[in-house]
């Protein structure tokens, strides 16, 4: 089908940013055709603040004439009505004369609300929602649906579910190849990786990304350390010269932020109940407002499952060692939730499954 | 390589017989090639008590010249130099001129040694040993090396490692196309399920083959009942009208064999210790002699422990569903064994990875 294949091409199109670039802003892609099905423009949004997808496709069109009465839009997210950063781009689609626009996904913002709007104008809106364009902006649709980062677990296990053994010890249930693609895949893509303090002592790790032929980069941590732990041990490994990323250490303990005498280390201020759990809420809109969208999670099972339990997490990625081990007071991947029997067991939606040498890395989605 | 080349071939021909014609015997695929690399002659194994391979393969050459000087024979296990419910084929090989052998894995048993009589009697014999030759007579190779059925333990688990919940209920945790493919796959190319009366008990299966658009198809059931419990339950679905299958139960109580009125029950007189732990010996040694070469376990975590710490485990194969049972009372794939530490987890081999749906099959040997 041709439509189809125009929005398949456009979210092609979208690809080609840069995630750094264009964050917090979303993947978009859009394709200008004439009425003999020809392209005659076509763009991607490029950078944050940048002009929108649907601009980069119509300047291109009114290239080749000036009138594009006859011409259909295709954009892989509905276009926006209000002004931000730059005029809202249903005014340049009325402009332009275009009388017909597929979109490929709807903008969780109702005040956007860019259809509506096309239609109220006399403009044809019909939608081709194909799964990929949703797969793509998961972590956009994610921030402006529950206003919080897209939340990313990151596990080894054992074939029996263990992430470490009785005494804690982690080193190494996955293979060399899964650790590296830790660093490339995860810690390279992400915008900041979420663990606690005691993780963060226990491994005494910098928690930085180690990539082949590179220097070490360095990667924001967030760290859930409410009694402030880490600023005690100033000698670990997290705590060397940053000079473009930050520690964040949760916490609500009062404190003047001056006597914090360590550079790059920021204490974001978040209240806790009495059971110890901090307001995720505000927590989810700090973490937004710092421009942390995408967090990794690399902790022990205990804040795992308080994620899990307060459905935090959107994804799973978990190594699966050719190892058993059997041993009771071993660390599982999560601890007791309150599901008991089968039926009640967590489902979690198989998104990918890959072979990496003896482990196995599957991909899960939560809903 | 022209000799690798020979010998995958072989390895192809091997593969056309039919398990159960051929039990307890091995898969072999013979291939004769004359001093132009053409091949003369080519057979496989395909019965019980019928010719070898390399009788197959030499008697075609032999129909195209009678003297086999000149020529290679490929055969993907050491020819046998006994005389079995055959000739021994060194005895062909030696007859038909034949002066250079390959050998694709070596026979386990040290009585049937082809390869020193052969060269004693100057013919060279190469190896080309491809770990398919091995995989393909796994069964074979551990009846012989280890006097015991080969065996396979099934499960399915969630992302969690729990095989079921707490209260023992484990329908379904794997997905109808997992269960399709345990009854296709598994049940139907084994010689008998291994389960105890427990899990009989408690599941009321009829341990058979279900297959698509065919009538159930019997199987053998070895059931671990020291007490005999079983025959107090003779309304259970195990105990349909067989016709061509039995149900072996495995007990030390003496009982007078005619006293137990079922047809198509047995029981396996085996000794067991003061800990309740069977003497597998013996067990395995009774079982070969039942015809029973490989075994396919389905049973609960506490017979599977048993098995993988006395080294009874040969292949793992794991229905990994997208599930979470974050529950510490749920049961567990195996329970405790003596490992704690992650050096010391049990080491498997992964195999084979299939996605299912929203399962993932992962295959594992165990050495």
């Amino acid at each position: 089908m041709f439509s189809e294949r125009m929005m398949s091409y456009a979210i092609e199109l979208s690809k080609k940013a840069d995630y750094k670039r264009i964050s917090p802003n979303p993947f978009v892609g859009a394709v200008v055709c004439d009425e003999n099905q020809q392209i005659i423009g076509e763009g991607f949004h490029q950078s944050h603040g940048g002009p929108h997808a649907e601009v980069h496709a119509i300047r291109q069109a009114l290239n080749h004439r000036t009138d594009l009465t006859n011409c259909i839009l295709f954009v892989t997210l509905e276009p926006c009505s209000h002004h931000g950063k730059t005029p809202p781009c249903t005014d340049l689609i009325l402009e332009s004369g275009i009388k017909k626009v597929f979109i490929g996904s709807y903008d969780p913002n109702p005040l956007v609300s860019g259809k509506k709007y096309l239609e109220e104008n006399g403009v044809e809106v019909n939608e081709i929602l194909l799964p990929e364009a949703q797969e793509l902006n998961k972590v956009f649709f994610t921030n402006h649906i529950k206003n919080r980062p897209f939340i990313q677990l990151k596990s080894a296990i054992t074939l029996d579910g263990k992430i470490a053994d009785r005494y804690g010890d982690s080193k190494w249930i996955s293979n060399a190849e899964s650790r590296k693609i830790v660093h490339q895949r995860f810690r390279a893509n992400t915008d900041a990786i979420l663990t606690t303090y005691k993780t963060i002592i226990q491994d005494d790790a910098t928690m930085n990304i180690r990539l082949d032929h590179e220097d070490e980069k360095e990667l924001n941590v967030v760290c859930i350390d409410r009694k402030l732990e880490l600023l005690q041990n100033q000698h670990l490994s997290v705590f060397y010269k940053r000079t473009d990323s930050v520690i964040y250490l949760v916490s609500d303990k009062e404190m003047n932020e001056e006597s914090i005498q360590m550079p790059n280390v920021e204490i974001l201020y978040i209240p806790f109940d009495n059971e110890g759990l901090m307001d995720l809420k505000t927590f989810g809109e700090v973490l937004l407002k710092k421009g942390i969208c995408h967090l990794l999670v690399e902790s022990g099972s205990t804040f795992a499952t308080t994620l899990l339990k307060n459905h935090w997490l959107d994804e799973l990625v978990v190594f699966i060692a050719p190892k058993i081990l059997p041993d009771v007071q071993a660390n599982s991947l999560f601890q007791s939730l309150d599901a008991m029997s089968i039926s009640e067991a967590k489902k979690l939606n198989l998104k990918n499954v890959e072979r990496i040498n003896d482990d196995v890395l599957l991909t899960y989605s939560l809903s």
